[in-house]
């Protein structure tokens, strides 16, 4: 806990996109590119394992020394996630978010690999329902939410290799894109300006 | 700085708004009640003391156990604002919100007063021209903004005493009323919710 004034201010280091080489990698398999056929899967889940636990995590590049958000595209669709993905049960938030990253954007060589420096959670959002809704709060009389989100800062090194899953596109999104732009990102994404608001991003 | 995965969820307690004794005080003489003659005062103060650096407070109380904020709004208008205001030249931000907060909170009698317990950072967001927009970034090409604001965490006791200038109402607010209500409260009240998500508010 820490609760001093100064506190809530981290810093973290936000270096050129062009310092990273990004290649592809095999597709990741999709369980369903549906939202119908993935609410229902999600349902089904919860029904075998309880609230769904998902960690998101926040990487930034800077660009013309802005900095961007990097957010996996499926395909060529209008589909825009953060890198990360569904807690196993019991599964510690932070091994569970290495996992997810090590699959959407670790190389496939081990020899080009970084360890994922994960930092301090910037966010935490409910799914009361199984729809595609989430809020920053646990909604009133929503006792047990269908899925809660937390999301973590990553501080990326100065330079380092990605590899995308061929399916996927890595794009690098400018906050004042994200901002309040829920209709094309969704509620959660268009908030991370906010959330990231108290921090100290230092591009370099 | 604290850049451990356990960082950034911190805990507060949330205490029912009962537990709290409302009074009236002296009014607060208001230097101007219209956009238009604010904004041009901001103006003038910019040309002579340069960037405005405003300090505000987030203060939760629980009713009916969902977290509430508190919010000033003058007389019947519907204008709403976070107890907090401008800083004096060189003086230090939390220095500032505690002047601010007797101003706008502390009873008169320094009988019934408790001290203010400022916390962290929330949020900080920057108005880059002379009118109401404010972003929660520096934006693009803007080298200097008019404004920096700052919002801190209050850790209020769990019961204590207020006193309310008689041209205000003091309000609260339920974090599901501010989300994502720009029209009614501006970009910076209607994100609270958003900059919180992370925190551990314990509602007693
Ligand atoms: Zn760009
Ligand atoms: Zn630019
Ligand atoms: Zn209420
Ligand atoms: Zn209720």
């Amino acid at each position: 806990m820490h609760r001093g004034a100064g506190a809530g201010q981290t810093a973290y280091s936000v270096f050129p996109v062009g310092n990273y080489k990004f290649g592809a990698k095999q597709p990741k398999p999709e369980k369903d590119n549906l939202t119908e056929s993935r609410l229902l899967r999600i349902k089904q889940k919860y029904d075998a394992e309880g609230v769904r636990r998902t960690v998101d995590a926040i990487l930034l590049v800077a660009q013309h020394s802005h900095p961007h958000v990097l957010l996996l595209q499926y395909g060529q669709s209008h589909f825009f996630k953060l890198p990360g993905g569904k807690l196993k049960p019991d599964e510690d938030e932070v091994a569970g978010l290495r996992r997810k990253l090590e699959l959407y954007l670790s190389p496939e060589s081990e020899l080009l690999r970084s360890p994922w420096d994960i930092g301090e959670a910037v966010g935490c959002w409910s799914r009361p329902n199984f729809d595609t809704v989430f809020y920053p709060y646990n909604p009133p009389h929503i006792t047990r939410p269908k899925e809660v989100k937390k999301l973590f800062m990553v501080q990326l090194p100065e330079a380092t290799y990605f590899g995308v899953p061929k399916n996927y596109n890595l794009v690098a999104v400018p906050l004042f894109e994200l901002y309040d732009n829920y209709s094309r990102y969704g509620p959660v994404i268009a908030s991370i300006p906010s959330m990231l608001s108290r921090l100290r991003l230092n591009t370099v």
